[in-house]
């Protein structure tokens, strides 16, 4: 394309004229966007995040670090209050990386691209070697029953590509690494392989937690890349008796400190009111945990920039919040939400940004009645910046916990094509994010909040 | 983010019911949707043009192959006819790569990345060696005037990053490259350095074309990479008197017959009524031109496959079109026109893909009146599928031409943040391309050219 021009653009979108005060509120937020455009520093935070400290899983060396930077990043923002609140969290680890292979005709080995899935055991002694069978739903397994006794249970459950919103897809294929190794093992499985949670074909292996059941013996399971599952399908198709093998050297450590990072800016008028703005700062280990969710994290920190930098006075209380261990336990989450709830904090809203730092495209929120209505009359302020939509559901992992307590919840909601290509994996890495799209992530929260704090939500 | 449901993400968005017309006309779509999701070969195709073929500017070997490969694609997606529509091409060469460097004290050379300006003339022999004249717009020269003569005068005009359509801040800072070579040589300007027009800071410089004026003498131009544009003018902060040299390779060779590739579903009610869509097969030689414009040629070829596949029988006749030629010439676009013109062909719409295949997010369309009304009325069958708006604009450059005779143009809209990273550089390859989001576009573009063959825009 070359010299196209969209000056019109906006004609068709913004034919209606809007109110006074939208127009007053329309300026401020243009000024939040142009500050976060010309001076933002949510992208080089991530990159500090990402290259300087990387992988950040819970109790980690790494994820100390990133408490530390990012309580450094907080008072560099000009947060009026920052401070650390305490959380036990799990301390996972998965030690030299995992072999898998299939074995062919002359005892020849087939490499397979796998991780152990997060927080499982590890494999018994000396690994795992069986034959394999192959299921594509959890009621396929259920109807084989204990016909997987000492097998390997591959399940090859593929995300929909139909669903246009790829959260769906993943919710639904993700059954088999949520339940498939208590399931299996129920049967006398003696191992379980699962499709990467992933929407490309590649040689990733996507890790992620599951549940196991106290009732049946804990295998050590793993995650094999969608390339190698495509590859496995076929070859036990050629060959049912297939063997494979995969030894894991995972371990779960003693519980650690941790924290989650908060940065507040007092409110002016009532600050007993308090709106929450967050991402998780802990990541899985393979990659950078970049989109997920470093940043969430540094759009969450660039809001207090910009309120600071731009002299804004919020008549609410506005935190931003770097909650740890929503990878595998949710410690931080549960950790705030049990403080608000002992301190009889009034967390009126909270937001979180955790599915990826990608083009803005709508909010979701379990807001409802005059609550709802009130949210809606401020989409016209967030499509200049493309926000178009709210939709209905709850705002994100690390802030479900608040729900019990009244707050209204709500998520940005990114475009998700590209989330499930890299979402738990190596590839996870700063170079995935564009530094547009996560600042207009940024400037979408930042208008949100501003807007509830400016006005309220009753 | 571990486990969120996007499940009830449509309620907010869809609570009002379509008419009975409007749901058969979904499932139509939903039918493609699934076809292209499931089945689709637009990436593969795509991964063909950028991989097995490479840049292919307009009289290249590469470009040449690129017409026998989308023939051949548009065979195996099923038109009824296939054929070529001759234009004659300008054959621009880069030659060697160029050399620029920057003469600091003691004769040290700090290198600077450029690239010579798409049909621009060969610097002198020997290269150009001058002080440089930095201004940061055109007014600024032209308060400048004769003072640049014997300089190499440095647009270092930046895209403004608070625009949100990139392209519009494209639009603004391109007239240093588009006229800025002219304007310096009407000031005696000895060379000319354009920052690149990207909207990040790399190494990459961008190309593109300039247009001269033969009033003046014509003066090698080239484009310099957005971070060497911070460092010289950082570096004639503190020396005004800097020297920089460069030296370009290029030539303008003898015109070469080239081609428009096209494909054709032939209506059956109206078959005379013809639809036409399209992108542009020809690319800037600095990179795979994938996402300019390859993505545009596979999702049109791709229309061509689901319909055929589907058994979809448009009435109107259906025309995919891989324009030669758009990036320095246009001469595809007008040998298109012209024969419509001359064969008085009644071409009712024409819808181009050349903004990228990143998410889709609109359509923009200079249709007016009813016919706009007609295609506003379609917009909840799109939202499902991330189009959301409706935009005044033409379409694009190759469909252009086709104004004058009556064509409603049409272009789809995708997200634009992360174009201008790679546009017209040697990082618009293959990978930059997400296969879910290139598919998204082929599905909008189907969905509009259906509604169209089947009811019509009058």
């Amino acid at each position: 394309m070359k010299k196209k021009l969209f000056t019109a653009l906006l004609v068709l979108i913004f034919g209606a004229s809007n109110s006074p005060a939208q127009n007053a509120d329309s300026l401020m937020i243009r000024n939040m966007a142009n500050e976060i455009l010309t001076q933002g520093t949510a992208y080089k935070n991530l990159e500090f995040i990402c290259k300087k400290i990387g992988p950040r899983l819970s109790g980690s060396a790494n994820a100390a670090k990133a408490i530390q930077a990012t309580t450094a990043m907080l008072k560099e923002a000009g947060a009026d209050t920052v401070y650390l609140q305490p959380c036990m969290v799990p301390h996972w680890v998965r030690g030299a990386k995992e072999i898998a292979y299939a074995v062919l005709p002359g005892n020849k080995k087939y490499p397979l691209n796998v991780c152990a899935i997060g927080n499982t055991v590890v494999t018994k002694p000396g690994g795992v070697l069986a034959e394999v069978v192959e299921v594509k739903s959890m009621e396929a397994l259920e109807a084989l029953g204990y016909a997987v006794k000492g097998k390997i249970v591959f399940f090859n459950i593929k995300m929909n590509p139909v669903y246009i919103e790829t959260f769906r897809a993943y919710g639904e294929a993700g059954v088999g690494r949520r339940i498939g190794p208590a399931q299996a093992a129920k049967y006398g499985a003696v191992g379980v392989m699962v499709r990467s949670l992933a929407s490309n074909i590649d040689d990733f292996p996507h890790t992620g937690t599951t549940q196991y059941n106290d009732s049946f013996p804990k295998i050590g399971a793993v995650a094999i890349s969608t390339k190698d599952a495509e590859w496995l399908s076929d070859a036990l198709q050629k060959n049912s008796r297939l063997k494979v093998f995969y030894k894991t050297n995972c371990k779960m450590l003693p519980e650690v400190q941790s924290y989650n990072v908060i940065g507040e800016i007092t409110g002016t008028e009532k600050p007993w009111e308090i709106i929450t703005v967050g991402g998780h700062l802990d990541s899985w280990d393979l990659g950078e945990g970049a989109q997920d969710d470093g940043a969430g994290c540094v759009q969450s920190i660039e809001i207090i920039r910009t309120f600071k930098k731009l002299g804004i006075k919020p008549k609410r209380t506005l935190r931003a919040v770097m909650f740890m261990n929503e990878e595998n336990g949710l410690r931080g989450g549960l950790a705030y939400a049990k403080h608000a709830e002992n301190y009889k904090e009034r967390i009126i809203f909270a937001l979180e940004s955790d599915a990826g730092g990608f083009t803005p495209r709508g909010f979701f929120t379990n807001a409802k009645g005059e609550t709802l209505n009130k949210i809606e009359s401020w989409l016209p302020l967030f499509k200049p910046y493309g926000v178009y939509y709210l939709a209905e559901s709850d705002g994100g992992a690390d802030i479900g916990p608040l729900g019990k307590l009244g707050t209204v919840l709500a998520g940005l909601s990114p475009d998700s094509q590209r989330y499930f290509d890299l979402h738990h994996a190596a590839n996870d890495v700063f170079e995935m994010v564009s530094k547009r799209e996560l600042e207009l992530g940024a400037i979408n929260m930042a208008a949100l909040v501003w807007l509830v704090s400016e006005y309220g939500l009753y």
